[in-house]
């Protein structure tokens, strides 16, 4: 009904619009970024979801009591031929799950994008130390990263979402580097928060209510693997080496990463010069709001795609950079679907204003 | 920049679709519900906001971060001039200055929404009771609980918006009551529990993060303003008399509202036939979810406009019902766009799904 | 006061003070309310810790951060031979394993306080309905809500620690009832709302801090065992039938139960004559503290032993009592140890203030 | 071990044990850290509580419903004559009512413990800077980090109960320093996250529920007071110039305080080299439990005197350190009772552990 009344009042000439729409279909559909992705999709003009699909559906389909009136379709199981009948296919499944279904689906035609990690990192050896399941990158794919990823994404064949933490912290760190505003050789240190939704839904120890509540800690230290996600960014914008070390925190909030970038600037630069920066790389990218020294706050980008950069700078040349992300919008579903709209050629902003 | 890509999306004939805006004007928009209202009304397809003012502004306009992108426009002084020069004025104010204010603007030909109190107890008794500052009730003016109201929202000249309290227990309990299916002279026991933007945007010790982290109490209990306004929904919705006790209860969330209702059913009352009034009176409601014997939370409406609804019958005809609403949607500034929707004739869901 | 107190009940006679430590033992020590027992026990004048052990516990034992300096010992495997051996058994253990040890260490000799729900129904039909695991109660048994136990607890050979909702509703409902103070067949109405640790330390869904975190429900309507529990509290107390409804919620917050509680009282009884009823009922006990109208929040009792007890009248006879507790206190390990403290003589308050 | 220790402490000899209670008074009992120090004192068995002070206090006491049953004095209000007649003063103020009042009572033979930052910088350009207030500095004045202060405190006058960031920071960062681990000139890095009880109780926007629940935000960047003290705390113990960075955010939590530290190590230190350092550091210091590798969390520390403190270095020298302290005590009032019990010779744990 819901669907009915927007197109309605979306497509002034039904005969055509009805016949554009690109044929979608989720893998993932229960976890927290499937069901964001669902929400995302029920209300996208351009795309009819043909199917949601979960791994672990069992034969009496799963009530999504959030999704209730927003999406009537129902969770079937995991069926490659489905997948094979689509035009664009969202993966959001275990990194090996995804390692065996994406090139398949690319083979038999079909766009994927991947929210898992196992397309992410470029280098052979580097992705065989964290994600050893994948066997094989299909023609086409690229890392997408929107704002950084140039006009790559609009012809790829895989799209491999970036994890949250590397969006949140190319998106400040990148644009300085390639710029040449880092001092030669200057450590960047990554301290980032995350909210507990960035854990999966999966129920743990970890992520037990009581475990969470009124507490915080440190984890992953130099063994993180969207380390390598971060230093593969930082090499793709300078070829100068920068020692990085990266540490995450899990926080006591649901959804939300606030990543602080410690860093110095080459000899001279001045607050003006980055902000300048900012401003050039980001002046067509409706989703990066620069505030600049205001710092940003992860209650202004929840619930949202967009991605919030604030810095300060001092009269030594040292830089603390912080960024904020929604990570399951424009840390994962969101930046999916922001990359489905480059890929067919809509609006950025489609179904993610 | 986003309203020029909207409209050309939505609107295939832009030169009369400009001119059919209607005028709005918020005052009160650096509140909680003000700033919802901006959020939403910034996204309506049949309005131009042509102001949105604070009470409290001084000379240095103030930025609302969370915004920006979204909404371009400036928070500026309260403007009687500029209110009165609206199609439709959105009071998002204390009490005592909607008071004021309404009458005037209706004098003047503007149609009023109004978030406060002020004109929400029809009784002149109880308005004097609770809200002393109310010296006059325009002609034209309802009480509008959207989906209770029948067809009287879209006549309106002021719309007393309801309460978030009586909004999440009137819409449980009315259409029982209407049906006759409380027992003669039942109790109505009514346990609320509130998140804490429901207290407002002033800092307050109440509202400290400490004093509520970790913690929960009750308040108001037997003189809390809002039970007058239960009571008033009830009595519209029988002439049955029915003691009713309203307990609410400030609980560590931010948005959110749960209330449990006890009662007890007229003989023989079965939990189908009241499964059957609810879905009778609602089969037209696009907010209202009836989620029946397995219960609402409130996760599942934050940030929507949804009412869901559930409910336990057991066999001796006592009944619980559980209501949850987002306070600041369905139960402000929500409810308050959807009652613009049906005063404007358009798709009650404009804006909101 | 207390500074005497703990010092009397600490060195009567130092010499021969070691000589006389209770020999105890923690069957179930890495849940949270084991651990709260480790934690309480370790710090016990009166009391040798022998053995804290785990089920779940491996050949590697776990460590306890949070513990650290304050306890020395080790988790170690469950072994009934080393239960034996103690004066005293805490069973911090599932039901079924609680049923099934229980009556053997009773049978040995060791007197036993149960913190599972095994023997806490008196009737056998009750029982059989919401505990069939239980199979036999040995003689002895008490039910040890400690204030309105008398003087049964010192003498018991095995006490039934109470639930933690139970505790929380019948320390404010018991008085009323005993005192004659409720109306004849008066409804009463308890709504109750719990932290998440009252949910137990082993992760599900329901547990997890997504899914709880921001919002809230009730769970569990017409069919709680603890509504048995607090059915035979109020039998207990008064021989007039009560129809009763017991609704529990789940809140965002880690530790609390604040119990709200809807009945109407005989016929003339004032405000004065509840309080009246309350300070008798309660003059000797330590842990109660009457807040009257002002009500009590769960800030004032997390990490404590105490439950605040509050409430408010109306002119036309009906009452809301509000009651708040730890849950993992007084609703659990802190009675636990009370209980342990009346079976042997010492202070109540010993280990506890 | 620890009972032995207290009732060694508590009743030496008891007859004369009731003459030689030092006589504390509490100035600023009403805020966050006042309120713990009254619940620390009031049993302490060293110590007679004769005065609990506010200035905000008015004519009828405030109750602090928390407190009932463990202490029964009075907020009363701020008198300095009743100072002067105390042997020990714990001045909970802001730094303007600490500096003046500070210096008089220690010239009046008053023993001052003072919480607030007035006194913690040594550096006369530095305290002008950050404390232009603080007018004078009583002779005898120490810097009271227990654990490095040496025997300083013993003797004291006045002690400057350090800043809760400080506190965390310098007891992971210090004796690295001291024993020349760190890397010549290293750049240090502090990215301190801090519950919200730390920002006091004044209610302000910045700390309104709905402002911090779900969000985070860094503040104060290369401004915050408490970086000149933790520059101070370096400088004490190395020579060697190190840049130090500081950023603190403000996470949604109460109670904690996690700080993550990142530096270079000198050339050849191994992980056993620096867990060799803390542990000869701290072999007396009950307070502090080094974790290691497994690093610590604020859930362990919360309520609590301790600081846990964990490290991680990898092959090319760069080290992280985590520490975490509750804020209320180790940060402030159990640190300013530790530091009592130093000054007054007896177990440096009594009344906290």
């Amino acid at each position: 009904m819901h669907t009915v009344v927007e197109s309605e009042s979306r497509s002034p000439s039904p005969p055509s619009g009805a016949a554009a729409l690109t044929r979608v279909a989720v893998a993932g559909a229960t976890g927290f970024t499937g069901q964001e992705l669902l929400r995302l999709l029920s209300r996208h003009p351009s795309v009819q979801l043909i199917a949601a699909m979960s791994s672990g559906a069992t034969a009496a389909a799963r009530k999504l009591p959030g999704l209730a009136r927003l999406w009537s379709g129902e969770i079937t199981p995991l069926s490659p031929d489905t997948l094979r009948q689509s035009d664009v296919v969202f993966l959001a499944l275990p990194d090996a799950a995804a390692a065996e279904l994406a090139p398949a689906l690319v083979d038999a035609g079909v766009r994927v994008i991947d929210l898992s990690g196992a397309f992410r990192l470029t280098a052979p050896a580097e992705r065989a130390r964290w994600y050893p399941e994948t066997r094989r990158v299909p023609d086409g794919a690229v890392y997408g990263l929107t704002e950084l990823a140039g006009g790559a994404v609009a012809g790829a064949r895989l799209v491999a979402n970036p994890g949250c933490y590397p969006t949140a912290t190319l998106l400040a760190l990148a644009p300085l580097a390639s710029a040449g505003l880092l001092a030669p050789g200057s450590d960047i240190i990554i301290d980032a928060k995350s909210g507990v939704s960035g854990a999966g839904k999966t129920p743990s120890e970890r992520t037990h209510f009581s475990e969470i509540h009124g507490s915080m800690g440190a984890y992953g230290v130099f063994g993180h693997r969207h380390g390598a996600e971060i230093e593969q960014g930082i090499a793709a914008a300078t070829s100068d080496p920068h020692p990085m070390t990266f540490v995450p925190h899990l926080v006591p909030l649901d959804r939300g990463i606030l990543s602080t970038i410690y860093l110095r600037l080459a000899p001279g630069t001045t607050e003006d010069a980055l902000a300048a920066v900012y401003q050039q790389a980001y002046a067509a990218a409706p989703f990066i709001r620069l505030v600049g020294s205001s710092l940003p706050e992860i209650k202004h980008v929840a619930h949202t795609n967009f991605c919030d950069v604030g810095w300060r700078v001092d009269a030594s040349g040292r830089a603390v950079l912080v960024s904020v992300i929604d990570n399951l919008l424009k840390g994962a579903s969101g930046q999916a679907v922001q990359n489905l709209n480059v890929m067919l050629g809509v609006d950025e902003r489609t179904a993610l204003w």
